[in-house]
């Protein structure tokens, strides 16, 4: 049966017609005042999505080597971090901070669930000496958003500065770095920037944070933010011209809609699949779900690969699986960025024909039903 | 709210990228080899889809101009013709007999019903002298689709031939030109042949065709088949480059997907929506619907032009309306083309929430239920 492809998945997301057609525009020298101005133009529109006036740094790579520009700047060997470890990318957080020969301080959270933020003053309050906290925004992996607001206002009492991995979380969840008191954040263009992978941003803001990157000692070169600064609003080394087109373009369609909106889409259809997949019997997997994704219990009858396997293969719409250790045992509906409502009912309703194709016999339209008015009231 | 673009409507249809992508390649020159080798294979794939071992024709021009072609073709001054006019199509084919001064044997049909072959075998009785018959395969305006093999059979038996206008219909409903016995056939490119307009086909099967043809003395220079099939398979006129190479690869997806299965995916796509209609408590208009497109009757207490205003503004879901006689009075969904069943039940939750926003309270997620379950049906 002819079938479409659809992506639902946390990263790549969808990428508007616009967007792809400004990556095939023709590829121009990245030294000229074009481009700088293409570049400049882009710092600006990066500096209102992360909410700050201080800089924002465009890398050609991904949110993991903006996450290893973060570590490496920040982090000299012996320095005490904390580390919050609540999923796939907290473990990276913690790996990054090895890497680099840190005194590692990790904070266990239960997958599925949100670091408390009692549990990072105790921390604090116990290893006066940490230099920085590492932490998640939408941990992706068990699609939990955790507090980012306190946990700033309470690691800005002390010498630490707070790094946030925003990777997957910016522009679809609130993040105001400059009132919440964030000194670094990261974030990937193929997240809620509805652009193709490619580039990664790092924000740095405020004095407290370049004074620790000053400080640092770790070895590094093509991560290193000085350079960032120095030649900045240009880049150190060769731009992804094309990705830069396609950032202006998806910052200029962000602008359009609006931050605050934006925000709300998410919110609003992230209740919305919460709501179906309760509708036909099936649990939430997260504790404390964020607007990005849909973390879904695979039934203990249900074979959790064959799955993805059939929604992908014989719908053409691809959910994520569980990563680490809840391989198997979740799955994951994005709606991540460039994702409308009919996109929402195109998954629920993939979601219950699979699941009844492959014997779970969930009542047939009670998700999509539930989806629908949760989106009309969305509306209102 | 943000919201994508998809059009529901019989024509122009959705594009898929492959074909979209052909049109933005660099454009030839259209007396080279290259396109020449092109204009063939072309020719050869429309052959099949035609289902004639003759000649088929590509025009640049919209289906109407392959319509005209057809009757400055076979029709003199004062001739006489038979038109069935039972919808907005019907009727172009009698104002173009009438423009080329057809002496006119008209057959109307209630508008939403088909013809009987009777009402064709009687006509062509009390009018031995009729020497050509004007009939559609599917009636685009209301839906319904006429049975053109046992008119072929009755036509085939007289002197007359038969031009089946096959415009929306040809690669949706099944037709075979040559096992039933039709003379000539039209259709074009922006219906299920997924492709963006400007191209029409003039398919002429058999030697009782081009006999006519050769006798006709109306005018024509654009349209003069004669000169087409001098040319052929080149075109006597330029051709229209980059729509031919996306009707080359479009001929290529419909080959591997095979006429049979795009046959029965238009069959079970065109039940599921009738049946989804009808479990919201709304009509199907058409006694004797096609695969081509669910025409609905508006419902007494719902405004027909503003529910086309609510489901394309609001939800970037496009539907068409009704024409002539029939506008405001129905609106229809076509699943024409490049259409999947997560576009299916897209359209229908689409109509759901629109006529529950407009406050025609109908059962939410009843009709997305039904839909489902006949594709899970199709499926099997």
């Amino acid at each position: 049966m002819l079938k479409k492809t659809r992506i639902m998945t946390p990263g790549p997301t969808p990428v508007p017609v616009d967007v792809l057609l400004e990556g095939a525009k023709e590829t121009m020298a990245h030294r000229t005042p074009e481009f700088k101005k293409m570049l400049a133009n882009a710092s600006e529109g990066l500096k209102k999505v992360f909410r700050t006036g201080d800089h924002v740094f465009i890398l050609s790579s991904s949110g993991t080597g903006a996450l290893e520009a973060s570590v490496a700047n920040t982090v000299s060997p012996n320095d005490k971090v904390i580390t919050v470890v609540g999923g796939k990318f907290g473990e990276r957080w913690a790996e990054l901070c090895k890497a680099y020969g840190a005194n590692m301080v990790k904070i266990d959270v239960e997958w599925g669930d949100c670091v408390k933020t009692e549990q990072i003053e105790k921390a604090l309050k116990e290893n006066p000496d940490v230099k920085v906290v590492f932490t998640t925004l939408s941990e992706t992996s068990t699609g939990v958003v955790n507090d980012i607001k306190p946990i700033a206002k309470v690691v800005g009492k002390t010498d630490a500065i707070l790094v946030v991995d925003a990777v997957s979380g910016l522009i679809a969840e609130p993040l105001e770095m400059e009132k919440w008191g964030i000194d670094i954040a990261v974030a990937g263009s193929q997240k809620a920037f509805m652009m193709p992978p490619g580039l990664a941003f790092v924000a740095v803001n405020g004095e407290k944070a370049w004074n620790r990157i000053e400080k640092t000692r770790s070895p590094r070169y093509y991560f290193d933010l000085r350079a960032y600064k120095k030649k900045y609003t240009d880049t150190p080394y060769t731009g992804a011209v094309n990705l830069v087109y396609q950032l202006n373009k998806a910052l200029e369609m962000i602008e359009d809609e609006t931050l605050e909106k934006i925000w709300n889409r998410h919110a609003i259809f992230a209740n919305a699949m919460r709501k179906g997949i309760q509708a036909i019997g099936l649990k939430v997997f997260s504790k404390k779900p964020g607007n990005v994704l849909t973390a879904v219990t695979v039934p203990e009858d249900v074979d959790g690969i064959e799955f993805l396997r059939v929604t992908s293969k014989e719908y053409g719409m691809y959910f994520s699986g569980g990563q680490g250790k809840l391989a198997g045992k979740i799955f994951r509906v994005s709606n991540l960025g460039y994702v409308d409502r009919l996109d929402m009912i195109s998954a629920m309703a993939t979601i219950e024909m699979a699941m009844y194709k492959m014997g779970k016999h969930v009542p047939i339209g009670s998700g999509v039903k539930a989806v629908e008015e949760m989106l009309m009231e969305g509306d209102e």
